[in-house]
């Protein structure tokens, strides 16, 4: 990998599958003199104005038609990566695209890193960290609360609340490192060491303490909305598992447009479970099987179970529990899962067996019980309800919550050192790091090898 | 439904699933206005010229932000749909999506019909019948041979084939008709009736019948690469089924991008066999399940295989053949099936049983003796060699196929007529029906009805 260069790069912008249309993008050095040995109308493309959109077909090496294209084209500065770029907007299919990235390829186009069009971007100086983060979670978003918080991110709205804590706490660092200007001699003269136990701008930086605890407080949820959370429907043959599973998938908004994974032997499907992304899996394919699978099938069940944030496990309520759900109950597997027990078949069993205390009730036939549900797995998700995402800016990908935890302590150990008299030499160095790690959110302190492993977590093309 | 109006559609364009852009395609009356309502930039995109990219801002109902985006502005008549038309380029995830989707229905878009963008260029006139199916065929392409037929087709090479076969045909119709003007009295005072037995142009008619012929024969073929085949693996259990699966798909292309499907119970993937999509299915998973879903697995098994296009049957290579594998070979099921017999773990069998005449040796482990299959399988859909797609043009739709059959039928009764001694006003009807076929399969003749079914099988977007 090597990210920072200006060479012609070329990847598929938009989902692979079968659509009406597909974006290709490229960027870099001269990639319109390049794009122009392929394409049908060069002396139009070469001569388009920035912002323009030039119609043509895209040539294979032989100069055979591989494509009817619109080509947007990009001048830089005025373009997304900052560079020189043209999309091609080509036709959707899986075979069209090949041959399109191929004929780049053959025409000097290599194919782009993963986030190599942000990462350009990010060094011409378009976007600052968060906003580039940002990105693709907006790509990621699954929900209209997740997309939410990423469209408030890629506003700036992170970058302005860094900068504005960073703004305060580089006042503190100042007033500190002023102190630090003056000689002990100064100090003495004066009458008082006052650099011991008087840290200046002492309540901007308790204040700023506060600030950036509940930034850090922000990254669960803010992580669930983007990330979303598994459930893991489990119970015995015949409690209605699947049938619980398509119901919660009627009634809670299933997320059709996942892409394409691997294939599994138990079912799934993303849901939205009061905004929260969930990914329902259901153990029935797996558990049900008999004999020799059986064995095999069990292990992956408690697999699955193992990674859930949130297990249903589902009682047949004509029945009501017997010794294996008591069992799984009370096995290993489980503990300190949440778990939430489901009372199926409500409808018939109400007059036959008396629930224990705390189960959801519900009729996976009529759907009876299951709203109640829903609110009860995003309660067991989410945590108190109060702590749902009520519109305030948080910190979203990982990376930004390990440095707000470092400036968190840093500030938090000057604070501690300033209350125990230590001087303010001792307790700048501190504020520096404090400062540094902002810095480093926002993307103006950063590395090489940080902003490698940030990117190359991004998907190709963007 | 109700195809053509002019009013604002808008659709998803680009595959649904995660990527770094998704187009949202409009067009219609006023939708630049429309657009401008829910813009962070309206006067700008008012004032846009065609073909030009403007930057901004969707916003929601409530004004708030929901993405930046590149919107491309096309002017009637120099637009895809030869109406006015934006593409709306925004990042590529579900939820941002749905959101802004949602704002246009909300400003007044409706979502497009299937097909409907090509329905209203096709009814602006801005291309024929078969380059709107050949834009279907692109998109479906699965390899780079469907793809090069299809992309033949939106060049427009198959409408100049029929057209000048109509041409032709018309002569042939126009010297018949000419005839019909003179009364049988003209003739009879000119000593013979002429119009007896003597088509006109028969010379031209014959070699009209010909072409069609060849263009009614270059369906299977052309069909075969753009729909794929099935190709199901079957066999006892440890035979192999799965080891081979695995090799095929390493050995040949597996074509990766396949849309999301419905979770299914078996193995299945799309792989590239000498340009030819073929859809490879691995019983394994439903038929090695023991007793009780044995019997469900069996019955799932027969139904794929029912279906299947060419049948590998998969024999362990060190056993050698047993009583269930012919039992298998001999049932009901596989009667007329091309089937291919795979001697499989031929590294270590080789010397432990001799295999039937015929058969396919193979090492699954190995990969030995896997392109020689691979060429088997090719054969078995295409048939002899010289079968498959040799660069000529060809009908790939259903629609297409069945109007040349028709064509080819009426033209070839003419000739009958002809030979038999009819009258030439017994003749010209056929003939008339013919020319009109050829106009159907270009658009020029077409119902209503006919367009409505053709396009509602295109998908949104299009």
């Amino acid at each position: 990998m090597f990210y920072g260069d200006d060479s012609p790069i070329a990847a598929l912008a938009t989902p692979p599958g079968h659509g009406a249309l597909a974006v290709i993008r490229t960027s870099g050095k001269n990639v319109i003199e390049l794009l122009a040995e392929r394409f049908s109308a060069p002396q139009k493309l070469k001569a388009a104005a920035g912002n323009t959109v030039v119609y043509g077909w895209i040539l294979g090496k032989d100069r055979g038609r591989l494509d009817e294209t619109l080509v947007s084209v990009y001048h830089a500065p005025k373009s997304y990566t900052g560079e020189d770029g043209a999309d091609i907007s080509c036709h959707g299919g899986y075979a069209v695209v090949q041959a399109v990235l191929e004929t780049l390829h053959d025409a000097g186009f290599r194919d782009a890193l993963p986030g190599e069009f942000t990462f350009r971007a990010f060094m011409n100086g378009k976007l600052d960290l968060t906003r580039a983060e940002s990105v693709m979670e907006i790509v990621s978003a699954k929900t209209g609360k997740a997309h939410a918080g990423a469209v408030r991110r890629l506003s700036g709205d992170l970058e302005s609340e860094i900068r504005a804590i960073k703004e305060k706490l580089v006042r503190v660092l100042a007033g500190a490192e002023l102190f630090l200007d003056y000689s002990e001699d100064e100090f003495m003269e004066a009458g008082t060491d006052e650099r011991a136990g008087v840290l200046p701008e002492r309540e901007l930086a308790q204040g700023v303490l506060a600030d950036l605890r509940e930034l850090a407080a922000s990254f669960r949820i803010e992580n669930l909305y983007q990330e979303g959370a598994l459930a893991v429907i489990a119970g015995r043959p015949n409690a209605g598992k699947s049938s619980l599973f398509n119901r919660l998938l009627k009634e809670d908004r299933a997320i059709v447009a996942e892409s394409p994974g691997t294939t599994r032997d138990w079912l799934e499907a993303w849901i939205a479970v009061e905004g929260i992304p969930v990914r329902l899996a259901d153990t029935a394919g797996i558990r049900d099987s008999s004999d020799a699978i059986e064995k095999n099938g069990v292990k992956r069940s408690i697999e699955l179970i193992k990674c859930a944030d949130v297990v249903l496990y589902i009682v047949d309520g004509t029945v009501g529990l017997v010794d294996e759900d008591k069992q799984f109950l009370h096995s290993g597997e489980i503990t300190g899962k949440p778990l939430i027990m489901v009372w199926n078949k409500d409808d018939v069993a109400r007059e036959m067996t008396e629930p224990p205390a705390g189960v959801e009730r519900v009729s996976a036939k009529t759907g009876e019980g299951v709203l109640s549900l829903s609110a009860r797995i995003a309660e067991a998700l989410a945590g108190r309800k109060a702590d749902v995402a009520d519109g305030r800016i948080g910190v979203a990908s990982a990376r930004q919550k390990a440095l707000v935890d470092r400036v968190v302590e840093q500030v938090a150990d000057a604070l501690d050192m300033a209350d125990k008299g230590q001087a303010l030499d001792i307790i700048a160095p501190s504020l520096r790091e404090a400062v540094d790690c902002l810095g480093e959110i926002t993307g103006e302190v950063s590395t090489a090898d940080i902003l490698e492993v940030m990117f190359s977590s991004f998907c190709v093309g963007k």
